[in-house]
């Protein structure tokens, strides 16, 4: 038995992206089962999934249940550390666990005003002076990792890390709430849009049902920024 | 250079009791500095160990600062793999990083009705159904670590783990807020009312001046449940 992944709708699971990508980036083998928020099909998902209370939950190849996205991405990063998904320098890795952590949980006025929707863009969402002082955290976090340990690609850490993982969702708000950031911000958010993991999770919510009336916001909209749909993970 | 910790006060600061205790239970040496909270002293502090914005806050030997407990505590974990923080079976250590994740995001309603409080012991403190799900759930992930891996002795994996250190706090406010739980979450806490390291940081805390006004409930009190001071770490 391998490894078995419970997620909510991929356009608005904020945390199931994350857990995904866990495994997306790693190249590890994992069975994704999906339930939509918000319905009878996510209780009888989480049930399967028991003790665990929130998607995403990870079933081990023991059988063990296991929740909570920073246990997820530390078990498979002990797991299979060929596939480096922490940055092997030891002080990055040190920093790039705190950004993780400081992201699980924090950053909550930015969270409940911009709640991840990756099936729709606006214009402007009126952001509170809360929502701004989450986005200027989050832009000294990227900025500290990326002058520190930036140099060879365009991840916060230069090769993509777990850290990245947990700032995609934050990635996809800037970019759905066109929300205000500096150009090295915006420089990241863009490889995120252009992410081939990143945009196939996208399409693939786009295919999962109707909009969930929850996310729903009355703002002016506009074109999602980057490519309309989605791409295949390994385009030939 | 070795390892430097800033803390907030002892007996208020639930994230810096968990943060020494990494260090404490590992037998690893650190210079810990403190700041009252809610005054310039502690704005001095962070200031010192800048950009982290809360405390504890580590100062690691190269001179990086890193925030954020769970951070810490793998990180320390990382670098003394002598000290076995986190349990020796795989599954277990699965199961420990979830418990300290979902205590690091989690417990809203217990975290700000019962705030931690090493000064005082309630009679009653009036626990909402927020506050009693909260603890339901809580003694749900204990029950669910000592039943499978708790056998070698008191602690929620049997030997003292990270995840011990995550609901120290916890502990502390059942003990503090007399709330109500079962027989064998009692038994969890009255274990680390006897803890060493425990009753040091309390006594410790005790010596750092007045009451802060911001913990100050009008419910009746009580003795201290457990020793009324504290305990020298190693007694002879």
């Amino acid at each position: 038995m391998g490894y078995e992944l419970a997620i909510g709708d991929r356009s608005y699971s904020s945390w199931s992206l994350r857990g995904w990508l866990v495994f997306a980036k790693a190249g590890v083998p994992v069975k994704t089962v999906s339930g939509r928020l918000y319905s009878d099909d996510f209780k009888r998902l989480l049930a399967e999934f028991a003790p665990a209370r929130l998607a995403p939950a990870l079933r081990l190849p023991s059988g063990l249940v296991i929740g909570e996205t920073l246990a997820i991405a530390e078990t498979i990063a002990e797991r299979h550390p060929e596939a480096g998904l922490w940055p092997a320098d030891p002080d990055a890795r040190a920093m790039a666990r705190w950004l993780a952590s400081e992201m699980h949980a924090g950053f909550t006025a930015l969270r409940s005003h911009c709640p991840m929707n990756l099936r729709v863009s606006y214009l402007d969402c009126a952001p509170t002076e809360a929502v701004l002082a989450d986005l200027a955290r989050i832009e000294s976090l990227w900025s500290m990792a990326q002058t520190a340990h930036g140099a060879e690609g365009p991840w916060l850490f230069g090769k993509w890390s777990l850290a990245d993982a947990f700032f995609a969702p934050v990635a996809a708000r800037i970019a759905g709430y066109n929300l205000p950031v500096g150009a090295e911000a915006a420089a990241y958010v863009a490889t995120w849009l252009a992410d081939p993991e990143f945009r196939a999770w996208r399409a693939e919510g786009l295919s999962e049902g109707p909009d969930q009336p929850f996310y729903k916001r009355d703002w002016p909209t506009r074109p999602w920024p980057g490519d309309a749909r989605g791409s295949v993970v390994n385009p030939s």
